[in-house]
């Protein structure tokens, strides 16, 4: 049996000195065609941006989430590159997040947790986002899975986006629900506990509301963090890392995604050739690096 | 443009007398591998199965529910299969609900819709059930892309899942959340509004809770309702409808989906041939269709 996820997503934090997370989100019309490819008329260029991609983010972390939201329009073609792209990152030794965002009841969710976190022809990958809305039994079947294989689980909690605030801010009680959420899964937090400080269970908790992302740290103090939200999404390093607490050699708790910002600088979507998006892509990796390396040496 | 997809399904439901919605739930260990195959060891047994109950359930309804949770374990395969299984049904001239319970936010939901409503490499089905947690801003994708092609976006509001309880059923100045999510979609459902008298905004209401079907029917009183946990789980017929509405011809509203119960009844287990399957499965179709024609036409 490997290392539980949360040793081995603590690990890599040590290992680069920075919680960045890359993000793999291949957006059609971003992608560099002259280079890779356009996805729209050859599903292949998926998997040339993909490994490319994440051959560079291997030199600047050891963890990636997988947006499969961003694969499945290419129907089952995109969903296999996808599966691709998660054994290809593994093979590099990156911890893989498959960002799936799933949740339902019983049966189906254990079929869910077998195609995300279950051997071939499932994904295999290391974790998976699930939603809360149905209830622990909803999450049962994953953390499950989890549990079997070492893996981890991320549930939504408080998310970055505008629209969070419809269900996850209303009050319950006087707190706002998105607590409610964390309270409900305190329990998954003791029960993926891994060897060292962090659970397995893993909680998605927006970079844009750094004060929440404190109160969360309390409500979950084992809980590791998915922050997304930084970068394209507006909030700075500082904020992304709010929900981290002091360790041996600085804030830890949990990873920074950066998606946008170092998948498609500026200097990348003009690169006339392969060897100059990788200096683009490795410019911007490091600043990301640095940045929230910066961040949590404080 | 086709119809609009309530008007769709309302038109079944006439057509047939009865609110039946078949589920395509395809349980790896509960379909007869001596008639079709095993899936776990050949994936085209998927197919075979989908197109023999599809081709079943046209007979008795217009409307079926292809549960994509149970296809994804079997890999990219098994989406393919759930993809060919929707297009069969919809040359049977079956309106076809996807059973995804996506949800993300800006391009990752377009990407979610894309891939369940859109044209070829999508699904094109012709509703897609979501996950509320994230707020408004992560159903507008879904709802945007429904509007453009006629079709419809389900929502869940209150699960037939016991952990419904653990957040759905929390108090929010007094009432319990689930009604605030039916209050954040209301502006959908007028945005979905169809030719006739119902919305193509469908809101997923557990036959488990009469109870609080019909307050929601008082909350979205133009919405469809698409209510799960007849049969198997264990509601009535007359539970599966509370929440439906006098209308020309009896009780109207939404459809009841019946999975487990009309596809793996017991006769149908012990099958021999094909031709025994057929009159098994064609037994509980009829039995839950002439349920519920019983409790709309009460």
């Amino acid at each position: 049996m490997p290392a539980a996820f949360a040793d081995r997503v603590i690990d890599s934090i040590y290992r680069f000195g920075s919680p960045l997370c890359v993000g793999l989100d291949p957006f059609a019309h971003l992608i560099p065609s002259a280079l890779f490819g356009d996805p729209r008329s050859d599903v292949s260029a998926l998997g040339r941006f993909s490994e490319a991609l994440l051959t560079q983010a291997a030199a600047h972390t050891g963890v990636v989430k997988i947006q499969l939201g961003l694969f499945e329009p290419f129907g089952p073609e995109g969903v296999a590159a996808a599966r691709e792209a998660c054994r290809f990152a593994q093979g590099l030794g990156l911890v893989t997040i498959l960002d799936a965002k799933r949740g339902d009841i019983g049966s189906t969710a254990e079929g869910y947790a077998a195609a995300a976190l279950g051997p071939r022809p499932g994904f295999d990958a290391d974790c998976v986002t699930v939603a809360p809305y149905m209830g622990v039994d909803s999450l049962l079947p994953f953390v499950e899975a989890a549990e079997t294989r070492g893996k981890g689980v991320a549930v939504l909690v408080r998310t970055s986006n505008p629209g969070a605030r419809d269900l996850q801010d209303l009050l319950v009680d006087g707190s706002p629900l998105w607590t409610k959420t964390a309270a409900m899964i305190a329990p998954l937090q003791t029960r993926l506990r891994a060897e060292g400080e962090f659970s397995s269970l893993m909680v998605v908790a927006g970079a844009t509301y750094p004060e929440q992302a404190r109160l969360l740290r309390q409500l979950l103090p084992e809980a590791l963090f998915l922050v997304p939200g930084y970068g394209a999404q507006g909030a700075s390093a500082g904020d992304a890392v709010a929900g981290f607490v002091p360790g041996p050699k600085g804030l830890v708790g949990g990873v920074v995604n950066a998606s946008r910002s170092v998948s498609y600088p500026t200097a990348a979507a003009s690169a006339a050739t392969l060897h100059d998006w990788r200096s683009a892509i490795d410019a911007a990796m490091n600043g990301a690096k640095r940045d929230l390396e910066a961040a949590v040496s404080g």
